[in-house]
C-alpha cells in the first residue's frame, strides 16, 4: 500500500500587469482597483503542488524534473517577462487579479497534470497571495 | 458557475506579553510557561485567510482593500504596538498564548467576515505557529 | 467545548545524502535521479504539525517544549550532522528521496504524538518541498 | 562625544519596466537585455541607510518617521504602481537598469538627507541587488 | 600571510519594550515616539560579525562556538525574554531604542571580543535596521 | 564621470563536507570542530559582489549574465551537488570550513573578475556566515 505525498515546486516569474477591466468605466475601475489601474509589474511566486502515492523503490510518485518541465512549458515561458495584458493571448480580455492568475496557471496545468494537480499558489507580494484547488 | 479561491492578507504586529495563568501558583506557571511567565515580546506575523467564489467580471470575490480595513479596525489598532496582558479589555484573564490569540483573532474577525472566513495562522517567532480554523 | 487548532514548530537539520537505488542500473539511477547520484546536502527545514483540541485554562492542548524534545529525541539526534546513507540504521536500504524523508519521520513521531500528529513537511531547499499527513 | 551608528528603512515598490536603449539597435538591444527587453515587472525591495550621530538624550540621531516620510515623498510616490519607462518624466531616456534605479534614488535623496545618506540597495529579484554609495 | 574574513553569528531574542525619556514632557515623548511610548515587543534579530585572520591549519580564525558562548552569556541571557525597561540594569534611564540597543550590546561585547569586535547589527522589524560598528 | 555601483549575485549550492583536519588527531578534532567532524551538508548561499563604474550608455558596468557564466563554471559546477572532501581536487588537504570556502571561491573568481571582484559571501545556515573581501 502506497503512502500518499503532496510534493511542491516553487518558481518565481517577473511580469508586468494592471487591473483593469472593459466593462466597468473608468470611475467604476478606480474604485475596485484604486493605483492597480496603472501599469506596475511583480516578482510573482508561484507555488504549484502534486499529490500522488510515492512508489516505494523509487521514493517518488512525480520526478520533480518532470513537473519543472511542465512548468516551463506551460507557466513559465507563457508568463515570465512579460507583459500580462498584452502578450499573453489567453488572457485577452480577463482581469488579471491574483484569483483569476492562479485559475489561469491551474487550466493550463491540468491537461498535463490531471488527478496528480493539488494546488496552486501565487504570491503577489510578500503580504497579498491566493489559493487555487480546482473548486 | 464561479470558481473558489483562498486569499490571504500577511500583517505583523508588536506586542508584549507574558504567559501567566491566574489560576495556578508561581510554581505551576514556572512549570508550564518557563521563561514565557516574564514580560516579554513579539512580532507576530498574522495571515488571515478568506474563502469564496470568484465573481468573474472583476476577479475578485473580496477585495483586498475591504480585508485590510477589517483587519486594521478589529485586530491591528487593538493589538499592534500594545501590552496585550494591560491594553486589551477582552483579553483579560486569558492566558495570552498563541492558540489563544488565534482563537481570539478569529472571534474578532468572525462578525464581519462571516462564512468567508477560512483560517487565521500566527507565527510568534519563524520557529513556533498556530492556525486556527474555526473548529 | 474546546476549540481545535494546529501548533507548527519548525527546526533545521543539516544532512548529506545521495539518491540512488541498489535495485536499479547505474544508468537507470542517472535516469531518474540526475546529479542527485552524487553525495551531497541540505539545510533541511521540517515543520511538524499537531493539532488538537486548547485546554482553556492554560490556553494550550500540547506543550510546545514538549514538542520540541520529542522531535530532538526522535529526529534531530539522528538526522542531524549525518550522513543520511551510512549514520542512520533505520534508512538503510531506502532512497532518501524527501518523499520518504517525511514518511519516515512520521514514522518516527507517530508513536509519541499518535492521533495529535497532524503534517511532516520538509523543505529540501526553498524551491522544493513535501508533505505528508499519515494518508 | 557621539556614537556614529547606520539606520536602515525597508520598503518595496511594484514597478514594470524593460531594459531598451534607444541609442542601440534592436539587435543590440537582444544582445545586451535578453529577454528583458519585454515588458515585465518586479517587487523592488529598496533599503536606504543613513548614517549619523545618535544624540544621547532621544537616542536617535534621524527619526525613522521623517525618514519613511521622505521615502515616501520622493521615491514611492514617484515609483510605486507605475510603469518606470512611462510614467516616471525624470527617468525619460534613462536605460532602467537596477544600477541606474540605484543612482536615480540617491539622487532623488540627497537634497533632502545630504551628508546623512550612507547607502541605497535595490533588489531586483532576491537574487540580483545593487548597492550605491554616492561614489 | 593569513587572509582576513568577517565572520557572523546570527541569534533572536524576544523582549518587550516602550521608548519613553524621563528627562522629556508626556507631550514631547508622543511627538518624538509617537506609538511606541506604548508598552509593546519584538523578535530583535541580532548579527554579530567579528573580523580577524584565518589561521591555515584550523580554516577559523574564532570558534563559531566560542562566539556563540559569549552571545549567550553577554546578550542572550540579559536581553531575552526580557523587559528591556525592567529587568535590565544597564539599560535603567537609557531610552531603549534600536540604535542605543546596538551601542549596548557592542559595549557588552567589546570586553570579550575586543580588536575582533566588527559590527553589531539589530533588526528591530524586518523593515527597520540599525548597525553599529564602534564608531 | 561614471558612478560606481556594487552588483551582487546569489546562488545557492547543495554540498555534502565535513570538518576534519589531517594534521589533527581524531580528540583535537573532536574539541574545535565537534558534531561537524560528521558527514553532513548545507544549501550553501553564495553572493558573489562585483564592483565598478556604470557605463551612462548600458546603465551597467557588467553583464549580470556574463556574471552568472562565470559562477556556472568557476563555482557551481566545481562545488554544486558534490562532496566537498571527495570531489572537489583544489580542496584536498584544506579543511572546508566556510572561512576556507570563501578565500577558495574568491581565488576561484580572481582570475575572471579581476579588480571588479569585491566581496565573496557565503551562508552555511541562516545563522552562521561568512564574508571574504580579498585582504
Amino acid at each position: 500500500m502506497s503512502r500518499t505525498v503532496i510534493l511542491t515546486r516553487r518558481e518565481v516569474f517577473s511580469s508586468s500587469h494592471r487591473l483593469y477591466s472593459d466593462k466597468l468605466s473608468l470611475e467604476e475601475n478606480k474604485n475596485i482597483y484604486g493605483k492597480c489601474i496603472n501599469s506596475h509589474g511583480h516578482n510573482y511566486v508561484l507555488e504549484v503542488s502534486v499529490r500522488g502515492g510515492v512508489k516505494e523503490d523509487i521514493g517518488m510518485f512525480m520526478n520533480i524534473t518532470e513537473l519543472k518541465e511542465i512548468l516551463k512549458e506551460k507557466v513559465m515561458d507563457k508568463l515570465d517577462h512579460k507583459d500580462l495584458e498584452k502578450d499573453v493571448p489567453e488572457l485577452k480580455g480577463i482581469v488579471t487579479t491574483t484569483e483569476n492568475l492562479s485559475i489561469f496557471i491551474w487550466d493550463q496545468l491540468y491537461p498535463s497534470l490531471k488527478e496528480f494537480l493539488y494546488e496552486v499558489k501565487i504570491l503577489e507580494t510578500e503580504n497579498n497571495f491566493v489559493v487555487y484547488r480546482g473548486e
